[in-house]
């Protein structure tokens, strides 16, 4: 791991990870509940290009992100070209770009890696992966409920119960309701204090307050609309409040009933992106010692007018690996190790390469439990068999066999569990 | 897909591709292909950024890729980054910091996305995924041979016949000795008749042979090396030459048989990366249409220096997915376009819904050919069944379920394939 003059580093470059094969066996165990989760919800795989026209992030992503947080280069033939920093504005120019030729409701999901330079730190490298679930061309609850409810079911999938995390929902059209009916604010002071809420975790409670006033222009109070709050009946005089806050609590109700009882309704969630027009949601690990945002989305209905099309109801999420990863560690959800591999052949001089062999070709064809064959790495390295064994261990590959003089004259072999050798 | 000034662009970023769907699931049919293959032979799956440390690429890729080809820029904190323009110098570097931990000879794969900034054509886009496969710690010509005979299961595994295609293999050991014993050859004369062998299929054959006189400072032949030829015995005599032939010769022998028996001896093999050390091997369709170099690899012994450990045996391939979606294509052997979702259930109104998503749920956990689950779309667009059995075929959902009225009160459903109800 050391670095000289002389030589090259075998580090890698700052704030990304290498994935040796326990890592990316963990991986591997993440995308597979992610894909066979969201498939059997009917999503389809898409992907596209990590390099995106640097146009494409100007106009709705946070300028936050934009200005200070994303890899962006002119290329050689002058092309301003970034990195992708997230997938929802990809994923909104791929249907808008062929938007007569699919079918709606449209299911789609990816698995892109994304980049923002920024500090690294715990849960937030340059570099992650992170599962895409978006629904387009269905502008009603249901599908807020379903992708919600997808969200959930990953989170089962992994062997969470509903006590280790919470489902905290809001609603974009909601907030926008009480800023400007409410609060009495005009669309810039709304965006303010939208960006000044994201922020509230980030600093003590009174700086909040204070400068929300600033924003505001009067002293700043949250608006309790829990049903038991003595501003609810006032609140729900307005139309536009009770016609969000209707269709948010049905989003509730509708999850509640589908066992989804770890649901409910905060309006601190605002998530960062300024596309959002409806329903919010962010899940959280309710573990005190990892007590954070794990991941969210939410309805994005306006995107597709960046392209010129008419609007089309939108509804996604995305969840990054380094998160859920932690949180699986976490709560002690993560896969035992073990490699893709199941058997080794150690071989013991070139004259047992062939039978060897045979044995190999054999259990990759009829081996296995199920007798479909099974994955087989043969050792040509003649060693003896206690060095062959030690590198079927630091190959964390689970049983060898043998092949000695004794096994070429019987043309017979044992499978060895190396656990029970030890 | 117009773009004018006022919206953004829906065209992917030039020379990548986006992956809809139906591209989507070509891909993963490709990768599937591969894993599978590979991980039989006991290959395990790694992983890295492809962001890399500029530095790793300027000592051992060819200067012609790091100077001209690839995507550096300086990052804000003054580090130059290249996005990887291919795999080995990543697995060297990875191998290298963990030597000590890692367990020999050691079989690694990998489906990295690698960048080249060149003039997008057929086949060379400037990004592309590409299968790696790597074994290290072996020197003999069981790791030639093992690494030559994955790709040819890859291929048949892919549905080729033996006649499909042809695999030429070659050395740089037998090259380098005829080049310093029979050209008789300084190291500097060496490395550029070299360089321009490995372009001779790009220049009219009178051209190759003036500019090959240049380097060699004498009128240029090629040592004809098979058996037959009239200058084989005197060639032997040259101990080098000798040894070199003799070990690329049990090479292809031990191929052919394990039934390798389209795999063949040319000169003209030469592989572009300066790194190459012993048997290099190139795979060629061998239909008259596309008959081009479909991918190849080859023995690198050197390449651990780089980072100041001790040399250790290697040997890789990397295939690449263009290429080879090119090749299945011209030899039909793409398969037939289906969804990842079985079925999908059209819910004739919002009285239905609830039985609807009983059925999907059933479908789900006991659905299928084997009744483990299936892949259930749920449509909640309401809309009358020619329109929702209209928007099944256009995501190429196979089979479809109405719920309506009917089905509620009598709790059954019929599932429909849409090919046999058109």
């Amino acid at each position: 791991m050391s670095k000289n003059n002389s030589n090259v580093s075998t580090e890698p470059y700052k704030g990304v990870r290498d994935f040796y094969p326990e890592d990316m066996a963990i991986q591997n165990h993440i995308f597979s509940v992610w894909k066979k989760t969201v498939e059997k919800f009917g999503f389809t795989e898409y992907n596209a290009s990590i390099l995106e026209p640097a146009e494409l992030y100007k106009a709705k992503t946070s300028e936050e992100i934009v200005n200070e947080q994303t890899y962006t280069f002119t290329d050689r033939g002058d092309r301003e070209v970034t990195l992708r920093p997230e997938m929802t504005p990809t994923v909104a120019r791929m249907v808008a770009g062929k938007r007569r030729e699919l079918g709606f409701p449209l299911r789609w999901y990816s698995i892109p890696n994304v980049f923002r330079y920024e500090r690294p730190q715990r849960g937030r490298l340059r570099e992650h992966w992170q599962l895409n679930v978006d629904m387009f061309g269905l502008g009603t609850t249901e599908a807020d409920v379903e992708l919600i409810a997808v969200a959930y079911e990953i989170m089962k999938n992994f062997g969470a119960k509903n006590s280790d995390f919470i489902i905290k929902v809001s609603s974009r059209k909601l907030m926008n309701a009480v800023f400007g009916t409410w609060y009495e604010l005009d669309e810039a002071q709304s965006k303010a204090l939208q960006r000044h809420m994201d922020k509230k975790a980030k600093m003590p409670e009174e700086v909040f307050y204070m400068e929300a006033e600033k924003i505001v222009g009067k002293p700043f109070e949250f608006l309790n609309l829990s049903h038991t709050s003595s501003q609810y009946e006032e609140a729900m005089a307005f139309p536009a409040i009770r016609q969000a806050k209707e269709e948010l609590d049905l989003v509730i109700s509708s999850l509640q009933a589908r066992g989804v009882t770890n649901v409910e309704y905060d309006e601190n969630i605002i998530r960062g992106f300024d596309y959002y027009t409806g329903t919010v949601f962010e899940v959280f690990d309710t573990d005190p010692a990892n007590n954070r945002s794990l991941f969210g989305g939410g309805r994005y209905d306006n995107l597709m007018s960046l392209f010129g099309g008419e609007s089309l109801p939108a509804f996604g999420f995305g969840m990054g690996d380094v998160t859920i990863r932690d949180f699986l560690d976490t709560h002690g959800l993560l896969p035992a190790q073990t490699s893709t591999t199941q058997i080794m052949i150690c071989i013991m001089d070139v004259e047992c390469k062939a039978y060897a062999e045979e044995v190999a070709n054999e259990l990759r064809t009829t081996g296995g439990a199920d007798g479909k064959g099974t994955n087989v790495a043969l050792n040509y390295s003649y060693k003896n068999i206690s060095d062959q064994t030690k590198a079927a261990r630091k190959l964390s590959i689970p049983q060898v066999v043998i092949i000695g003089e004794d096994e070429v004259k019987s043309k017979t072999y044992t499978i060895k569990d190396l656990a029970k050798t030890e």
